[in-house]
């Protein structure tokens, strides 16, 4: 079948809409009419060129959420109008790291997936000339069709809106599952959260669930403080505001109380991408029992550093991929929890493109003025 | 009261063994007579003039076992006649790390204490001049007699023999503590040991207690792995013997099962001090849940670094001191596992000293001929 898709066709050019061919699903795979799809600063990683690991002509995008329209050979969890969301870390239930129970990051395809190819070894998306075109991700969602592993595929409500719950399949997930997969944070906690875009403000409102008593937000953008007291934030710092404190003092003075001299807090997230900001994460957590977490994706070959005397007094660095989300079994939840309105979204999908506008979409990121843009098809 | 200790009174030179004062205990304080004492490598740090923090003249020694002689006014958990074990973290039950139930690192009395005093501000020690003599991680073992706060030290029972219990003070319970409190190790796991001196040996030892099913050691000395094996070491790599091969590789490879193409130990132990090996402690772990614990003290300055995705991807980094043991609480049962023969600590104490021999215990540090020497008064 031929499709529309925004093919990213070199590093650093804008993505090319065109009709692309499209073959069917192959055994174990699924055909996917995309409804929606978000854009995230991760696209935008490997648009631009900066992913080390990127490979061109490709179809770009990896939160969507769309109908079932045929699946392949041996495929038995899904059927035709189930409504679904792509899922870049799949989860198959039967590979060494899904039957440990310790981790979300299944490796049945994982070789395959990080090649811009399906399980086989090759892909369904190619020019009109013939030219193959990778898949990203594992998901490809900018385009109006694509091909997904069944394994890369939650099953979802059907009277739950795309336009939103596609965030769940990167955003929303990430930010929330840091907080209550990764971290474990429990009721009364105090926390940090650096960065305040569309990672963070879920990372707040996972926060607000698990029932934080104090979530301070870092960003270097005053504007962004209002969206992020509504979901949660108690205290705001600007460390570019802070009159020669660094960043950690002044998140240690806002946590300090007559009974700890110490101060710190009991979690804190990056969620920057920065790896200085990553160690200001780690270093403003408490003494003797701060987590932290890494959720941004650094650029290539940056790498972080502490002195150990942090970790030897009590501090653990982590990190989370997806939240720590389980995609077939965790996703779903997630859907339930907005439809019952125990998370939020609208408010963060701040505009809505049609697929031609969709590089007006990366626009709005680079000048901060979108949380969340959505394509609808 | 005089007393005879070795005292170091400048960085860098050996220690003088002499006749010094020692004033009795004050408010929450007790004089302990110390029967026996060993030298770690944390001793040597301070008194080579490596350590930034290191205060002359003083009293080192930090791993003793002794017998309460007098109580200061208000002491109630100890009387005259008790055997004790001074404690370097503390335990006062109150403050708040400890009510927090999360960290053992009590912080009652932390500032005098780095400062080489007792809780109220001076020292107990001098010269026979009056100069005053700083105390030494708030335990001064390296003298016949000292003073220490009540919340510093352990009571243990009367019939554990002073030469090997000592070793509980640091050694024995920072490496199986390491394992079992901070880390966590359970049944069937794998995991590496980095450094297989006196807490490498007690690492492998712990490991051993949890039921580790592949334990690792690593050394750049292969007179190392016959004592390591006795305590349950399996499999033993030396670096500097890889043939091109790093150790990460050389440990992955080591755990690769036809189940996981991926490799790795579930947790890994650093007993070097050296960040590098840090670094390589983190990156042997097992993507998706790999728990990393620095159980070393670097050199001053020093810095561990990573890419962030080591942790991205699942790997956890953590550190601990004195094995995340509640001193107090936990001392006590150690004891009480040498006596029942569940852990063992005789063939550690490799050498045994009169205090006019200790100078000769760190050359033999350096020489690495010893694991353990022990000075007995």
């Amino acid at each position: 079948m031929r499709t529309r898709a925004a093919v990213a066709l070199e590093p650093g050019k804008p993505l090319e809409i065109m009709e692309v061919n499209l073959d069917g699903p192959k055994k174990g795979e699924v055909l996917v009419e995309i409804k929606a799809t978000g854009l995230c600063h991760t696209d935008e990683f490997t648009r631009s060129g900066d992913d080390p690991e990127g490979i061109f002509p490709c179809v770009l995008g990896h939160e969507g959420a769309g109908v079932v329209l045929e699946v392949g050979e041996g495929v038995t969890t899904l059927k035709p109008g189930d409504h679904v969301i792509p899922l870049y870390t799949p989860e198959c239930g039967k590979c060494h790291a899904c039957r440990s129970g310790k981790t979300n990051l299944c490796t049945a395809i994982r070789g395959t997936q990080g090649q811009g190819l399906m399980p086989d070894g090759t892909t369904r998306f190619s020019m009109l000339d013939g030219t193959p075109i990778y898949h990203y991700m594992g998901c490809s969602t900018f385009a109006n069709h694509t091909v997904v592993p069944e394994i890369a595929l939650a099953k979802v409500r059907d009277d739950a809106p795309f336009d939103k719950i596609c965030y769940i399949g990167c955003g929303v997930t990430t930010g929330i599952g840091a907080v209550i997969n990764t971290a474990g944070v429990e009721q009364g906690a105090t926390a940090a959260v650096f960065g305040l875009g569309g990672i963070g403000l879920n990372v707040i409102q996972g926060l607000e669930m698990a029932g934080a008593s104090k979530i301070i937000g870092v960003d270097l953008n005053d504007d962004k403080a209002e969206m992020a007291r509504k979901f949660g934030m108690t205290d705001f710092v600007n460390p570019s505001k802070l009159d020669g404190q660094t960043v950690t003092e002044a998140i240690i003075e806002l946590t300090k109380t007559d009974e700890d001299a110490f101060g710190g807090v009991d979690y804190s997230f990056d969620a920057t991408g920065n790896v200085k900001v990553m160690r200001d994460a780690l270093e403003c957590s408490h003494r003797g029992w701060g987590v932290s977490v890494i959720i941004g994706v650094a650029p290539a070959g940056a790498e972080i550093s502490t002195r150990p005397f942090q970790l030897v007094t009590g501090r653990v660095w982590k990190g989370t991929a997806f939240g720590g989300a389980k995609g077939r079994t965790d996703v779903p939840k997630f859907v339930d929890w907005y439809m019952d309105g125990k998370i939020e979204i609208d408010p963060m999908i701040t505009h809505k493109l049609s697929l031609d506008e969709i590089n007006h979409g990366f626009h709005l990121m680079h000048e901060g003025k979108s949380i969340r843009a959505v394509v609808e098809f």
